[in-house]
Formats: structure tokens, sequence, C-alpha cells
């Protein structure tokens, strides 16, 4: 019999958004896998193992998860967010389509959790009340060509817009690029929400004009969200600003 | 002083997956507003007042629930899933947006969720693995043409599909029109997931081709997810088929 191979989410890292199930999955297990950031959300017991790895290893660390798992250890890999947003659950299914046939009959267990853009968009108002995406910046796993065609069609599309990935060290010129490519298609008032560390204690909520936005406002840890034509901001005194989009939609030409 | 006006999501039904933030919500609160199955979701004190209404009434119930925030009442409005996604959260923005000025006062907290798209992904493996995108397939509140010209894009764009509200007693061609335009351009082997109340006793998951797929087999408890041309099926012996999107996406024709 195989352990259970739980892969959850810890939420954007407010301990009172990670879900009483994802929480019971860590009770149930003994080793735990995953970027060391999100690890170190966890509070573990002594007798649970970390084996944490760098946020590029994901293939690697979900098949020493898996050989884990089918030698009979109950085991979870841990993402930051939901598990299945750019995140481990998708790698550890790669890791079962190409591996030995006895990962197949691993005893599977994936939590969701409240995966960052959710969290950013309750802190701002309702941004995401309406047809919306979710495109990751990075061109270390697809081509840049795919990602400025996706981004093209969806503002042609009218969908807001969440930017997972924005920017890293490697990657510095993308997400400036990406509101250039933007700016061909959505009004230059188009509100840009820089929502940086969602619910955390270092938390930076930002709103921009798209005409106006600048890459350098975001880093690691930025969920961006650029709103669609209709997207509102609603002054309040004394108070940040709200920012929604309404969930009826009459003009007919868009 | 205002009272506080909390916007709260109960997760897809599953007590588990509701966060703590939210059950922090609900015991602060005295009076709650929303759809009577998601109220009916909470352990609620006798002290504690429901007033529930039709799923249709969402601005209504935001304005009254604004109205008893603004004078001192803590009070809950209640969403399943997020309350940020095709939910309440859009609504009460609307209403505050609208109404009098001292609404834009009212000490408003939301409080994000697990919405359904997770939970489904969750179940089935990882279809939202890579790029993705939600739309809700009513056309209450947005033209039906709109719809179309959106799916025709995002299916172009080569993002998995979650399609909300896919189905209603008065909205029952909708969904099989979209999987007709869908088939346009989306492979006939595309994995078509029903997710019906995923995380509840009644959940179902059904995986059929896009050639196949039937939109009787949906109804309005389900999130259908439509992959892309790279969601992959993984056949595992005794125990349900993966799906999952690959993190990555070699081919720079799409």
């Amino acid at each position: 019999m195989t352990g259970k191979l739980f892969v959850i989410g810890t939420g954007p890292g407010n301990p009172d958004q990670m879900t009483p199930e994802a929480l019971g999955a860590v009770a149930a297990s003994t080793e735990f896998f995953g970027y060391f950031p999100y690890i170190d959300r966890l509070n573990l017991r002594p007798d649970q193992i970390k084996v944490a790895s760098d946020n590029r290893e994901e293939l690697n660390r979900a098949q020493t998860a898996l050989i884990r798992a089918a030698a009979g250890v109950n085991v979870c890999v841990v993402s930051g967010g939901d598990p299945g947003v750019f995140a481990m659950a998708a790698a550890v299914c790669e890791a079962i389509d190409a591996g030995p046939d006895d990962w197949k009959s691993v005893d599977l267990v994936i939590v969701p959790g409240v995966t960052a853009m959710l969290a950013v968009a309750a802190r701002i108002g309702a941004p995401l009340g309406h047809d919306f995406c979710a495109i990751s910046l990075s061109d270390n796993l697809k081509p840049w060509e795919i990602i400025e065609k996706r981004l093209r069609l969806v503002s042609e599309a009218g969908l807001v817009i969440a930017l997972y990935n924005p920017i890293s060290k490697a990657r510095p010129w993308q997400l400036g690029k990406a509101f250039e490519i933007l700016r061909e298609t959505l009004p230059a008032t188009t509100p840009v929400i820089f929502g940086r560390a969602a619910g955390r204690p270092d938390e930076r909520m930002l709103v921009m004009a798209l005409g106006e936005a600048a890459a350098e406002r975001a880093d690691m840890a930025t969920c961006v969200v650029i709103g669609s034509p209709e997207t509102r901001i609603i002054e309040r005194p004394g108070l940040p600003e709200l920012v929604y989009t309404p969930r009826f939609l009459k003009d007919a030409s868009r």
C-alpha cells in the first residue's frame, strides 16, 4: 500500500487564509517537500521532516515526493496560494505521467487554497467581478511570443487580466513589454493593481492607470491585475480607493 | 461610526474548505445577507439573524446590507465560493458606487475564499496548471454576442476555460452553443470536465472529450472546465483518471 501524497496550498501567507482541509493534510504527513518560504509557513512537529528546495526544481521535487509516497510514507507537497494555479499540482501530474507505473497508484490528494489573485482582489474591492483570466508572465516555461499573443487576445476579449510571476531578476523587461502591448488595446485610464503580499504584514496595494503603470512597482511577491474597460474606481474619503468590475456589461460593441 | 460589512465566501460547500478568516467574520457579525443555500452552510448562534433572499436579488441585498452597516450593525454578506468571482463583492461595490455618500465610509472587509474552479481542479488533477480564464455563461448580465466573442478569442489564445453559471432552467441552450463554438477552434479530443458540487457529499466529476461533450451533463451546481490543446489525461488502474495541463508549452506555433 502506498502512502498518501497531499499537494496543498498554504494560501497567500496569512495563516487565517489556510483552510482546515490543508491543515489536516499537514497533520497527517510526515515528510514535506516544497520551496522553503512556503514550508516555513507551517508549524511542524519535531517528528515531521522538511525537505526544502529551490523554486526552479518543481519536477525534481515532485519525483522525490512520489518516490517517498510509493514507498509508503505520507508526504505533503507544499505550494503557496492554490497548488493548482502555476504551482505544484501540475508538476506532480507531469511526474506521474512520465514516471514508472507504480506512481499511478499513489494515493494522491490535492487540496485547493486561496490563490494570490483572489486575495489581492479582496483587499482592493472586486476587480475580478466579471470575466477574467490568469496568465503567467514567465517565459521560462513557454515562448515569449505566445505570451504576447495571449495578452493581445484577452485584452481584445475585454477580460480582466491577472498576471502571475510578473517580474524577477532574470526576467526584468517582460512586465514593461506586457504593459506596452496592453496599451495598444486598452484605454490609458484602465486601472492596474499592484497587489503585493496580500494579507501579509508586508502587504502593499497600489493602483495606477495603465498609461502610467511602471513595471518597477512590481516584485516577485506581486500579482498584477489589469482591469477591463469596464473596471471602475470608487474614491472614499479617508479610506483606500475601491476597484471593481461590474457584474453587468451592456455595451454590445465590445 | 459604522458597523463592519464583511463580504465572505463559504468556499464550495465542504466546511473544511472555509477559511478561519471567514469563520472569524461570521463570529463577528449579527446580521447575515445572502442566497439561502449559502447562508444555510453557516452554523449561526441564536442571536444571529438570517436575511435570506433569492439568487437574482444581489444588488438589492447589497443595498440592504449597506443600510444596516451604515446604521452601526456588523453585517455579513455571504457568497458561495469566493465572494469576488461572479458573486457579492462586485454587487456591494456597485451599490456603494451608486449609493449615498455615507455608504463610502462603511468599514468594508472582503474575505477571499476557495472558488469553484479551484475545488474542481483539485479533485481531478491540475487542469488549471497553465494560463486559464473564468467566464460566466449567463447572458442575464451581458449580451450573448459578447460571450461568443470571448469564447472564440480565449480558445484561439489557448487558455483553459472555466465556465461558471453554465446552465439553468431559464438558460437551457447556452452551454451547448458554447461547446459548438469551441469545437471550431479546439481539437475534438480536448478534455471537458463537468465538476459538480466539488467537495460536497453529492459531488460528481465527469470527463468527456469536447467532440462528445453534452450540455445535459451540467446543472446549476456544475463548473465546466474545458482544457487547452495541451491538456492531458492520465489513466490510472482502479483510480479515477487525472486531467492536467502541463506547466510548460514548447510549441511556438500556438
